[in-house]
């Protein structure tokens, strides 16, 4: 029975005092112990200290690869994972989502950081606002990393992927993680985090563990660090009314259990594929883990003419479910809980199906409510285990108000085939769900489930489920910043965004095109000579593209569209025009447009306007790792020299030296 | 004296029960009284089922007009307004911001609403996200109503505008709102209510006013409600306590006085340009609304070496202010609370300007501490009135050191004339700052100044300051409303969000360019023929335009580039082509293109390589009032059929009904 160290100021360091013992959930056998928390005010300042500026000492893509580097030193010590986990219960399938989903999440940051984010640690939120007419005063809101420490406190049921999922975003923003698993389960964690300290790569003071008791970390907190936490909805509630969280505030995340349905929509027959579907899923979902998921349905809504299909066809799966079939409830006191939510649920509800136990083996248990509206205890009482409630509805007005007793939940599942059923369930329950999962055949072999948070998709719900949001992409990197509005010149808000806003300093000496990365600095500008469209011109670029559309071609047609004053030119001959006039030919380091952004056409082009152009570098985000970079251009197209006529931005992959040719 | 009147439940209800008696704050004469709380149970259930339901029937922009309309008549009686507003000691200028200030933001907000929002209610937030390979299953985030009540408890010092900022984002979400304004000054909030209750263009239950007592009402909040408090910070965090807030959760923003700071920068000389704007700005600070305001510069940070400098210079201007100068206190309690505060004050901060009193008047003070860095009351206490504390730095990591230990504010401003200094202020403060804004001779004439939140940047700020976010244009509508992930078929998620995504459904039949919008759905599609590129099209182009980039004239050079396969057609030439494909040419409902947005080039085009188009459209957004609307259409440009060579987003305005010609 070894005891479980914290990783704590740089160090491995064995937990003194006295702690809990953790048995081996299928043997029984005590296999770990844990100690007494640590002193939390070194944790602390370490984290803030040290860990925080050493990760903002890094770009977000540096961060982002350290991210994918961990992920494939993960991958290959996966198996040791796998090896320890079984320990917790879980069957290698529920590892799988644990591990392996883990690992995904982290490698699915790595890669849209570095794709969706710039590569600078302020980062730009929305355009630059014009607040004076003449262009003197500009705003612009900017995400900044918070300069505290990112407080984990996680859930048993998902050692590693609880972990990795907050880590992931944390890091992404620059924040340092203090990582405090639920006790059961925490020597998978620990292992976990063991392996990304072995790699090296892992910047001092980035992650530390506690393995115990979070002692008095909470009331250290203050406004720049954060508070996220996994579990149940009553410890969601102690830690949202903690002293310290109120007072800083400290901005704080809770993704709890809830109360999820998956409801069979009117339209569906015992013939048809969406109800083979829903039974799979919900059955799954009873099974997976051992129920043991803050995302597993728990109440299972059905109109009433199928209920007792439904309930037929479920208890021919829960029957022919054995103890080898699926994991364990993680301890003892788990399965006791179980058992007394069972029986808490059953004063309101009927055990209909399975309900067999013996230590920490639970059967799948179906219980059945037919007074859903009325009935309290399964809309609010969760048995965290294979175990789910039947209801039945009449009409989806009903169906929508029994999901929404739950008060607020993680997910909601609708399986139906006629998309209108699925536009109504929408409308009526999007709100108190912070996920909505649609089955039928259409997604039948490609869906991920209704169980199962991806990185891409924002995680957590309203109410009952915590009020918070993990995962979703960058959406949950930018939690872990700040938002701020700036205000001043533009050569102010340049310099402190590192973006060139209208209004800001330009500079012309070579042609911007000429200069590799090392060389060009945002405000390099080329302003342009000035070209005059012709009639012929619109006539030729018309014959020539085929794109004869009325009000290039027909002058009485154009007049009479309200926003044109006869014929006018293409839009696409303008911006065509346009890269004519900016167009550095020689071979340089501009080495592709990639893309163009915000393209308005501001103003019409008639024959006889001269047009010209002002470009001006605007972003550069050189590639980790890479000899190039992206290159963001202001393109303003003028009319006369004054007049803008349109407006965008230019993509363009830059070399960053160069080029030998 | 006229009792004040509750709006609830709608009708006009005078206030039983005792409440307080109101006195004018410039002769103290007592000109109204409150009564008792009404039973807020009807009140929250009229918002709940006759108001959010009354908004939800309205799209965003309908909304957004409704905005403009009241806006509209507030501006045509606000002298009424303005007459009212003089017994809550506010000088006209004072007035003006609360007055002109609300409804400019009630403008804003209809117009940005109408420029930047879909006219629907469930709005995309991002991109689909395609989650299975052969795109059969996807996801989509959306942001939806919250269907409870904005609970709005407003601060005294601005009865127009905090009533009105507020509104404003909540009714564009489609939130009913209860006001609870400040006792002192409700009977100003209670004439706006009245004026636009007499417009007859609000929905019945869209605002309810409760002129005294909040009751029991954040007792009966619920996680579908929302609380937003403006006012102290003790009082933010006893509503932050709140069981029910703890509970719903509810979501909770608060905007707090806090200890806001302006620093001069070390580069700033006494003759500057920028030392004048400073005491410019730090006087007015103190002086407008007699200091009443939360954004109100409470501490002064300066150089060492000036900080003499800039106490002479605020100290004669000081000496130069009588009471006809600027307004008053609100009431004898207020200025009984401001002289307790700079007692505290005085504890580490020696009184060096103005001080006198009497009554509701109170002049500038100014006090002085050297020890910035170890006092503690110049960074906790508010003196929430025309006082502000003079501190000195020596360096900028000091000056940073001292603004962070306010512990969050709202705004701090730096003057400065190097934008390097901007920037390194704003990389120490902005993390702790709801907003920064930068002062220089650039900026001298234009400049909103530090204490004017504007509709577009957001007003807030963290740790003391509250924590929250208001304004800052459409984020403020966002926060009222709950962000939800999608996931299901693309035909699922078309008939939810309105929008077609790539998968979802398309139709041929007439060519959609001949649909007006009363026939044009999503996914009407044009498969268009193909056209072959060739070399001699490239070199045309080129020389047309003028665009001889190196990638479509040298085979060589061209193959020298990591990204190309020898000569390649233009971007340009690509798009222009593909609009020559689907363009359909004969004078019907599409009026303009408008832009393209997201265009990306995805893979080279060789000459010999076959272009075709399908075009689909994506969102149809009718404009209120007007007889055409916008059509987004996603077009995809094929290689020989398959390979996807550009995608992007074109933008029509097309007409809603067919066009007699």
């Amino acid at each position: 029975m070894r005891r479980l160290e914290h990783y704590i100021t740089g160090a491995w360091t064995p937990a003194a005092g006295t702690g809990a013992v953790l048995a081996d959930a299928v043997t029984g056998e005590a296999i770990f112990e844990t100690g007494a928390a640590p002193d939390m005010g070194p944790v602390l300042d370490h984290a803030r200290k040290v860990g925080g500026p050493a990760l903002r000492a890094m770009t977000p893509h540096q961060r982002a690869l350290m991210l994918k580097a961990l992920g494939q030193k993960l991958m290959e010590r996966k198996e040791e994972l796998y090896a320890l986990s079984a320990h917790t219960g879980a069957t290698r399938s529920d590892s799988w989502i644990d591990i392996d989903g883990g690992i995904g999440t982290l490698l699915t940051y790595a890669s849209r950081a570095r794709r969706e984010l710039p590569n600078q640690n302020t980062m730009r939120d929305g355009g630059a606002e014009v607040l004076a007419k003449d262009g003197s005063f500009v705003g612009q809101h900017v995400r900044v990393p918070r300069q505290g420490a990112a407080v984990m406190i996680n859930a048993y049921n998902f050692p590693v992927w609880g972990m990795l999922e907050k880590l992931a975003p944390a890091w992404i923003a620059g924040m340092p993680a203090i990582v405090k698993p639920a006790r059961q389960t925490a020597y998978v964690t620990e292992l976990a985090v063991r392996m990304m300290i072995d790699t090296g790569l892992v910047p001092e003071g980035a992650i530390q563990l506690i393995c115990g008791d979070a002692g008095d970390l909470i009331d250290q907190l203050g406004p720049e660090d954060m508070l996220s936490f996994t579990g149940s909805a009553a410890v969601a509630q102690k830690l949202r009314a903690h002293p310290a969280v109120l007072a800083g505030p400290v901005p704080f995340n809770a993704e709890a259990d809830s109360l999820n349905a998956a409801i069979l929509g009117p339209d569906v027959t015992p013939e048809a594929p969406e109800f083979d579907l829903f039974i799979t899923e919900v059955f799954r979902e009873m099974t997976v883990k051992a129920g043991q998921k803050c995302t597993a349905i728990r109440r299972v809504i059905v109109p009433t003419a199928l209920i007792d299909a439904v309930q037929s066809a479920l208890a021919d799966r829960i029957a022919a479910t054995g103890p080898g079939d699926m994991g364990r409830l993680v301890s003892q006191g788990q399965a006791d809980d179980v058992r007394a939510a069972i029986a808490a649920l059953t004063e309101e509800a009927t055990l209909v199906a399975g309900g067999a136990y013996a230590g920490t083996w639970h059967a799948p248990t179906l219980l059945r409510c037919d007074e859903a509206m009325t009935a309290r205890a399964p809309h609010e009482v969760e048995a965290f285990g294979p175990v789910a409630t039947l209801m039945p509805y009449d009409g989806i007005d009903q169906a929508i108000a029994i999901a929404n007793l739950g008060g607020g939940s993680l997910v909601s599942s609708v399986f139906t085939n006629d998309d209108h059923v699925a536009r109504d369930f929408a409308l009526g329950i999007a709100r108190l769900n912070g996920r909505v999962m649609f089955g039928n055949r259409g997604s039948a072999k490609t869906s991920t489930g209704h169980g199962s948070p991806l990185p891409m998709l924002i995680h957590g719900g309203p109410g009952r489920a915590g009020g918070g949001e993990e995962l979703g992409g960058i959406r949950a990197v930018f939690h872990h910043m700040h938002r701020v509005a700036l205000q001043g010149t533009p050569d102010q808000i340049a310099a402190v965004t590192g973006v060139w806003v209208p209004g800001a300093a330009q500079r012309e000496d070579r042609h911007p095109f000429l200069k590799p990365l090392s060389d060009l600095e945002i405000g390099d500008t080329i302003r342009t000579a000035s070209r005059t469209v012709t009639l012929d011109d619109i006539e030729h670029f018309a014959n020539f593209t085929g794109d004869t559309f009325y009000a290039h071609m027909d002058e009485d047609a154009a007049r009479r569209n309200p926003f044109f004053p006869g014929r006018v030119a293409h839009g696409y001959l303008i911006v065509s025009f346009a890269a004519g006039l900016f167009v550095e030919p020689s071979e340089g380091p501009v080495l592709a447009n990639y893309g163009v952004d915000n393209l308005r056409f501001m103003a019409p082009v008639s024959p006889g306007d001269a047009l010209s152009v002002i470009l001006t570098a605007k972003e550069i985000t050189p590639r980790e790792g890479e000899g190039h970079g992206e290159v963001r251009w202001d393109c303003t197209v003028l009319r006369d020299g004054d007049a803008v006529v349109a407006q965008y931005d230019v993509l363009t992959l830059v070399a960053k030296e160069p080029r030998t040719l």
